[in-house]
C-alpha cells in the first residue's frame, strides 16, 4: 500500500521517527540520490531518547562575522523556533573548511540556554554546523544536539545572526573536486541519530521515499536472520531486496 | 563584594574549580577577550571527578624533533611537576596544523605512567597538544587528561623535550587569516572540562574576572528558570544580565 | 625463554590478544620501528570484549570509485572473510586526505550486515579506513569495529570493490614531509583497542617482537608500583627497563 499525498508534516515526522537516518539514506539511494542525503561530520553530543531518530522540519539560522555588511536580524531566532522543527545553525561558506574542525569560528554558536528554550517551544533537536558548549545541559534536558565540535565561549563577540529560514550551504569533501556544496533549505526534513544527520526534501518524491523505507528495513531484517543462520550475505541481500 | 587582591593560587584554584570553562569564557568575553580564552580542539579523554572543572597553573613542556638543534632537557619533566599544576605539553608551530589531527607527530606525547607520576605529585590534570596513549590507565587513576587525539607509540623515537616552563604557541583557525597563534605561558590558569580547555592569565584583571563569574552564573540560572516557565529567552537574558 | 619459530597464527593471535596495541608499539620501537606500527586516526566504534585487544591477520579489501578502470571484483568479499582475520577496508591514495575526515568519500564503506557476516565467519574485528554506519548494530553484536568516522549512506552508489588481499596504502601526516604512506599488507597482524590500530608484520622479527612484549609490560608494572610509592619516574624506568 502506497502512502497517499495527504500526509501532514506531523504524520511524516511520526513515520520517520521510527527509522534511522541510515534507513532514510537507503531509500534516497534507491531514489537516485547518491549521497543518501547525508550531511557529513556532525557528532551527536546528546542522545536521542524514546525514538529511533530525531526528526523535524529544518528551521535554519545563518550566522556571519560581525563585520558582515548584512544587518543583524532584529528578533531572537530562538524565541521563534517552531514546534516539531529541527533548529539548524550554519555559517557562510568562507568560514567553512572541508577538514576538521570544519569551521574557522572557534567560539561556540549554541549553548544550553538555547536548548532549554528550543525544547520549551517543542523543537525536536538542534543541528549546529559549528561548535556548541554546555554539553551537560543538553544531556540533562534530554534534548538531542549535533555539532561539528565543542567550545566554551559564546558566539556574541565574533558573529551575528544575519538570516532566519534562509538556505544554508555546507562545504564538504568530494570524490572528484576540491569540495562540493550541499544545501539545507528551511522546511527540509532532518533525520538524525548517532550515525549522523540526513536531509530529506519535502518534494514530489517524498511519499515514494517514505513508502520504500519500511519495505527495505523488513528485507534487511530477513537478511540479518539469514546471515545469522549461515547464509552468504550477497545471496540473501539479492533475494530479499529483489522482493521489495 | 569584590574579591580582594590577597588571593593565593590555591584560593584562585579553589574558586575556579566550582565553575566550568564556559563560565570562565563568559567572564573573559565580558573583559574584552573575544575568544573567551578557549584553546580549541582538545578532547577530554578521562573525566573530571568531584569538581566542576580541573584547574591549575600551567606547567609547560615543549617537545621538538630529535633533529632540533636545541639540546634535550637533562631532567625528567615529569619528576618536577608542581603541586596544583596542570601539565601542558606542546610541539613547535611547524609540527602543528590548523586541521585535525592538529599535529604532524603520530606518536603519542604522553601516557599512563606520566599520569601516575603527575597524580602522585598532586597535579590537577594534563593537557596534551598532541596524542596520548594508555586511555584505560588515566581513567583508572581518575586523573583527567585532554588531548588532540590518541595513539599507541611512545614519543621517544621521534621527539625530545627541549623546554620546561617555556611559552607554548598553539596554531588555530582564524576568522580572517589562514591561522592564528595563541600562547599558553607557564603560570597561566588552565580550566578544563568536557567542553574543552580555557586559559586565564594571572594578571591585573584576574580578580575582576573571578568576581564576575558567580554573578553571571546566578543570572543565567534565573534565565534558565524563566525559560522553563515560558518566558522568551532574549527578554530574560536582557533582564537578568543587566542586573549583574 | 624465547619463543620458538613454531608458533601458528592462532598461537600468535592468542598471545597478542593479552596485550594492548601500546604494548606492541613499545616492542616495535625497541625493534627499530619508530612509529610503533601505529595506523593513525582510527576511532574504536564498538568495544573489544573479553580480551585486551582485537587481533587477527589482515584480510584487505580495496574500494575505488565506480569510474575506476579496474573491474569490480565478482565475488562478495564479505562472504570470504577468513577465520581469525581482521577485515581491513581502504580506498586509493587519491581519495585520502592527511586531515580529518581523512577520506573524500562521505558514504559509509561498511555497515551492520557486514559485521553480522564477518562475526559469523569468525573474524575478530573490522578496521575501516573510511566511514561506517549502523553504530548500534556493531555494538549489539559485540563485534569490534574501527573507522575514521561515521555516515548513513551505503557505499554502492559511489564505489566498488576492486581488490581483495591487495596492499592498502594509507596517507598520514609526517614530521618532515607533506605526508607519508604506510602500507597494510594482507596477512599482517592487526592489533587494536580504544587507543587505536597497530600493524605487526609477520616476518623474521616476529618472534623477537613477541618475546619482548611481556618483559616490557612486567617492567612497566614495576615502574608504576614504584611511582605510586613515590619514586621518580625516570629513575625507576631506567632501573626496570635495563633489566629486560
Amino acid at each position: 500500500m502506497s502512502i497517499t499525498k495527504s500526509l501532514s508534516s506531523k504524520e511524516v515526522i511520526s513515520i520517520l521517527s521510527k527509522f534511522t537516518p541510515c534507513d532514510v539514506s537507503d531509500s534516497l539511494n534507491k531514489h537516485g540520490i547518491a549521497n543518501g542525503g547525508f550531511i557529513p561530520n556532525l557528532t551527536n553530543q546528546s542522545p536521542v531518547l524514546n525514538t529511533a531518530s530525531s526528526v523535524g522540519k529544518a528551521y535554519t539560522v545563518l550566522y556571519a562575522p560581525k563585520s558582515d555588511p548584512r544587518p543583524a536580524v532584529k528578533q531572537a531566532y530562538i524565541d521563534q523556533v517552531p514546534e516539531d522543527s529541527i533548529v539548524v545553525i550554519g555559517l557562510p561558506l568562507e568560514l567553512q573548511t572541508v577538514n576538521a574542525p570544519y569551521v574557522k569560528v572557534n567560539n561556540a554558536l549554541y549553548g544550553g540556554l538555547m536548548s532549554t528554550r528550543a525544547q520549551y517551544r517543542k523543537a525536536n533537536g538542534s543541528v549546529i554546523l559549528g561548535r556548541i558548549r554546555d554539553l551537560d545541559e543538553h544531556n540533562e534536558l534530554g534534548y538531542p544536539v549535533w555539532s561539528y565540535g565543542v567550545g566554551t565561549s559564546a558566539p556574541g563577540p565574533l558573529v551575528k545572526v544575519v538570516g532566519i529560514n534562509v538556505p544554508l550551504e555546507v562545504k564538504v569533501a568530494s570524490l572528484d573536486k576540491d569540495s562540493e556544496v550541499l544545501t539545507i533549505n528551511a522546511g527540509d526534513y532532518i533525520i538524525a541519530d548517532k550515525n549522523g544527520v540526513v536531509k530529506l526534501e519535502d518534494n514530489e518524491q517524498l511519499n515514494s521515499v517514505l513508502d520504500y523505507i519500511p519495505k527495505r528495513v523488513d528485507a534487511d531484517i530477513k537478511v540479518s536472520e539469514d546471515i545469522k543462520n549461515g547464509k552468504p550475505a550477497a545471496e540473501s541481500q539479492k533475494l530479499w531486496r529483489s522482493k521489495i
